[in-house]
């Protein structure tokens, strides 16, 4: 079984890497972009029977700084 | 508008980032993680009439190295 786990800045976070690439598509000339936030997605391969209460621990421990970093899971 | 993308190492592609994901994972006894890709997330907040066309741009332009990266878009 597969799971998608998404970490993005809290809302209020200043997110410089996203401002950067907001800015360089501004220069670019695509200038309807109004706002860039930038995250990871960390594909997980588990074994059957993984729940989302482990996945969750997981992002807890490891994989988001839930200090300043929201995360997402969805499992297929 | 808004529009997800992601940016993920094409198969075959070295992912060391997820390798060293799934090694600590597995250190802190997630036994039932068997493989892990990392990649990128970039939420655009875009004008309206914003086409998909123009967001694969963004992608071939600036979001992705297309040598080494594919790129999904969801448009909402």
């Amino acid at each position: 079984m597969k799971a998608r786990v998404h970490v993005m800045l809290k809302t209020g976070v200043l997110d410089p890497q996203g401002e950067a690439v907001r800015h360089a598509l501004g220069a670019m000339g695509f200038d309807k972009v109004e706002g860039v936030r930038q995250g990871k997605v960390i594909d997980l391969e588990l074994a059957e029977g993984t729940t989302e209460a482990e996945v969750a621990e997981m992002c807890e421990k490891l994989l988001a700084n839930t200090v300043i970093e929201r995360y997402e899971i969805d499992l297929d």
